[in-house]
């Protein structure tokens, strides 16, 4: 059993509000008193209390990072960065994944006491009611990744509008025309925009995509996969496809590959993400690439701003650009 | 700012003890003051604080979870089975990468205080002396992984000298004799253990390990790319070699593709974990599967064990058997 505050007050005799004066060295305690007490407290073998230090000081030095699945390979990837860069401020980082059970709510639940400083929140739905309560209870919280509508807060995006551009006229100039789209779950603002602005660009350029060649849900390496078997039945079958992230490409050519259809000759594939896998030989992928590393020590330098200077200064939205990385997943149509 | 519990007391007129009490449902409370607390409490809109509620259980329902580097692919995949596992039993997650530079003991420091119930130990060296304080300091720990030498202390690990030996005599069997070994830090005991086991194997098959084809260090597909292009230099060139991590045998792949030598007809690559993207079509890795969710659940219930139902009874150590999946990374030597 690890001695709390409250075995050094018993054992020395003296109540727990001197044990934490003098643990936090209050200069009102008689050094008399003060000797007797750190004294017990080497005795006991007592360790300084991250809890009690909280009471006392109101602050954590602990930044949380919330992800919506840290099996994606995106959130290693940022959170590695993120880490970094809290350490290297005198920051802890406690990571939440949210996973895909009900996990999420109960874990969140511990962030509403006053467990860290600040949260960086790479998990948010559209409408996120967990956002809007933390701001609410005084929370400082910086969006990464995915925005929320109609919140006032700090966010770290991409630029999402110019990435479907890019990528529609790069596949329309290729000559493409059956076009499909594996997008992210509608009630996430990168899924949502992504398929709207990918839509509208399509439009813009004379070939308007087809409703029946769209997919959206979960971002995984098996819903791309399930997603290209479904799209490549068809007849005729799409001869492109934009993945809005790249673990959903890989399961496309996964899929691909085990029906023979060879990429890029019979089907182009875009990932969106440039993860650094992207770039491995074995997997080549053309991809939009979002300056993730950029990203992540911006939203924790907003954060850390945020949390230090107050919430008075107006929010920040930091859109950052983007760019397609040409590999060798996709090339001219086969038509 | 949030308000806390001193705020309550001023606000209510009472001590920060009788905030306290009342908080936590004590029924010497009166009941007009608890009464006034909770009033007060509702109308300052303060949140039960979980720092306070912490030194009144003196337990926290978190776990910490400390890996080497998270950007390890192997570690979201365990990750994700532990935080799974520690959401049904009513427990959070706070994860700690140490990653490369100096964050690691940083980090930890904040473990020293009574911030979380237990620990899931996935980083550990040989001699790593955080994990003798931890459990000086009577703080519940399990390793997960890599063993630490002359602890006593409760470990979930996989069977390396098996997996070693069952490497070994396939490669043998194929006809490879000059086969190269990149293995991971030799401070670690997979790192360490994994080179003996594989050299004694292969010397009991009279095919000693040549020490110039070994390489050891951090486990990253950077240190596999750059081992590969250095003992693809060497003439005669290896025909097999075994990476002691699935990242570095991506690293390796990368590399020999980049050379235009073929795997696995110019060199056979092993790998060592099976993780989900080694079975993915566009890398095909040849590895010894690692039953990581197994482990990672076994990791969880001995520390829950141990939370719960204290110090006392002997430690467990818990050896997981492994196989070697054939995909399409390795074949007989092309000599």
């Amino acid at each position: 059993m690890v001695p709390n505050g409250w075995d050094v007050a018993r054992e020395a005799g003296v109540s727990q509000t001197t044990v934490s004066r003098t643990l936090r060295g209050d200069p009102l305690v008689a050094s008399a008193t003060r000797e007797h007490v750190l004294d017990v407290a080497r005795r006991l073998g007592y360790t300084p209390n991250t809890a009690a230090r909280t009471l006392i000081t109101n602050r954590t030095n602990t930044v949380a990072v919330v992800v919506p699945d840290i099996s994606h390979p995106l959130y290693p990837e940022e959170t590695a960065t993120i880490h970094a860069e809290l350490s290297a401020a005198g920051y802890r980082m406690m990571l939440f994944s949210q996973g895909l059970g009900d996990s999420g709510p109960q874990d969140l639940e511990a962030l509403r006491g006053n467990t860290v400083d600040g949260i960086v929140f790479a998990a948010a739905t559209v409408d996120s009611p967990a956002v809007a309560e933390f701001l609410g209870n005084g929370m400082p919280l910086v969006l990464l990744n995915r925005d929320v509508d109609h919140v006032d807060v700090d966010r770290v995006l991409a630029d999402d509008r110019a990435a479907c551009d890019r990528v529609a006229q790069y596949l329309v100039d290729l000559g493409h025309r059956r076009i499909a789209l594996i997008s992210g779950r509608p009630d996430t603002s990168a899924g949502r925009d992504r398929t709207e602005f990918f839509g509208q660009a399509l439009d813009r350029l004379g070939c308007p995509l087809d409703p029946e060649l769209v997919r959206s849900g979960h971002l995984s390496h098996a819903r791309g996969y399930t997603a290209a078997e479904e799209l490549l039945d068809r007849d005729p079958a799409p001869t492109a496809v934009l993945c809005t992230s790249d673990i959903v490409a890989y399961g496309v050519l996964d899929a691909a590959n085990r029906r023979g259809v060879r990429v890029p000759d019979d089907l182009s594939v875009l990932g969106f993400d440039d993860l650094t896998m992207s770039g491995w030989s074995m997997i080549g992928l053309t991809t939009v690439h979002q300056p993730l590393d950029e990203m992540a020590r911006a939203a924790v330098r907003t954060l850390l701003d945020r949390i230090e200077h107050g919430a008075d200064h107006v929010c920040q939205r930091k859109i950052f650009d983007v760019e397609l990385v040409e590999r060798r997943t996709a090339g001219p149509t086969p038509d």
